[in-house]
């Protein structure tokens, strides 16, 4: 089947643009995508630009490409909008009914999220990064005071990525602590984390799952062996249970699911939106 | 002035909803808001629980909220459309005009994106995450090959928490390195940059604002004293310009901003979507 070309535009970053097209698509699963980004088309002569651009992909695929678009300014979205393609523009849809909803105009101005500009949320932001880095992988047990959420886990299970997610999208102080064989040996936490428990959040992993990407990490060695991804596995399991500690399984769960269901259940405040 | 409340609603994560809505509600500075965030409501039960929640807030407040969803469900989206609110679905109102363009009907399925279930995806952001972290503050010097991008600057300029962007939202392998007083007083790139120099990328920052955030991290040292933040970013800027080095002042620019800038300037191409 042929592949249809997808632009994301926008005359800021188009990540807006990229995350809801994206969501849009995944409903289309019999369908292959070829996308274009193309962000900061800040001026009518860049927007000329992509507007020959996404014509010339219509010329050549004799397919309307898709193009979903997130403009501020009118001018530059009616360029882009008298091309060849399906348009659908985010802000445009729904600029107009929040008006009326809100009894106020709109800016009509570039926003500015989290930039160095607006101080505190940009200091937030990069206050709750240093204390994922600093209290990575249990290298640090003397700052979980000032936690607002500590992951444990098995090696692998995800609390990095999960940590710096939190982190930068929500500006949440997230630490976290690898359950070593000690800890699993005895079924115990160590006190430290005891100390904690309200903060406390598990991580676990299908076993199976486990052993691969330990094998990438650690090809052939004793930390990748499936008997020892099972023991731990089933031990950390076994220790979360009896510390009656919330936990997920993120074998088929993505990051952003993992952290906004670590958010919900912990009833955790967002310091950033 | 009263706050507006305003809903994001989802049965999946809500990210796409949030960040959507954020989007748009930046074109209305002069109304404050008040945001909840109800996220996984994929129950008709909890559907309508979220609904008297949503009509507690219009009974208590006498403005009707702004309900921001984006519902796979219709018969779950009903019951919110239900309630006493001014509704924005951001997938019923494009859904069916794109199953009309791409002549297919959609999946009305969750979807996951980058899922563990799909592997490879995954695979591609861990690794991206591992290497960030890897390669961080110029921890390492080995492993630039694989990058790439390596972004340079002085210490606190924006680096770290650019390079975690670039990796969980794109993919992209970014290493950093922060320029020593060494590097700037030759007024030369060490040799293991020169070689790669095709990757580099610089990010300043005004000094004023530098010294602010070093002031922070290491109250009343020489590091952040104003006269060696000047100091530094001039030699810094002039290194820079000399090695003929694309470049970008961080200072009123978010890490969003940042990060699709470098992509867009050095024609990366994004491992994620």
């Amino acid at each position: 089947m042929d592949r249809r070309t997808i632009f994301f535009v926008s005359d800021q970053t188009g990540i807006t643009a990229e995350r809801l097209g994206q969501s849009l698509l995944t409903q289309f699963d019999e369908v292959k995508f070829k996308r274009v980004v193309l962000p900061f088309q800040n001026t009518l002569e860049k927007a000329e630009e992509a507007k020959e651009q996404i014509n010339r992909s219509f010329q050549n695929e004799g397919m309307k490409p898709v193009v979903f678009c997130t403009f501020i300014d009118d001018a530059i979205r009616d360029v882009i909008k008298s091309s060849d393609c399906a348009f659908f523009d985010f802000f445009e849809t729904f600029i107009g009914p929040l008006e009326k909803v809100l009894e106020q105009p709109s800016s009509h101005a570039t926003g500015q999220s989290h930039g160095m500009v607006d101080d505190s949320s940009y200091k937030t932001r990069i206050d709750a990064v240093n204390f994922a880095l600093k209290n990575d992988d249990g290298a640090n047990l003397n700052h979980y005071d000032e936690a607002d959420i500590i992951l444990v886990g098995v090696s692998r299970s995800g609390k990095t990525p999960t940590c710096l997610y939190l982190a930068l999208q929500f500006g949440i102080n997230a630490a976290n602590y690898p359950l070593t064989e000690e800890d699993l040996d005895l079924l115990m936490l160590p006190p430290v984390l005891k100390k904690q428990k309200k903060k406390l959040y598990g991580l676990t992993i299908d076993p199976y799952h486990l052993q691969r990407i330990r094998q990438e990490r650690r090809p052939d060695s004793r930390y990748c062996a499936l008997k020892q991804c099972i023991k731990e596995v089933d031990m950390a399991e076994d220790l979360l249970n009896l510390s009656q500690l919330p936990f997920l399984n993120t074998t088929t769960v993505s990051i952003e699911e993992i952290s906004t269901t670590i958010l919900q259940e912990m009833g955790l405040q967002r310091h950033l939106y």
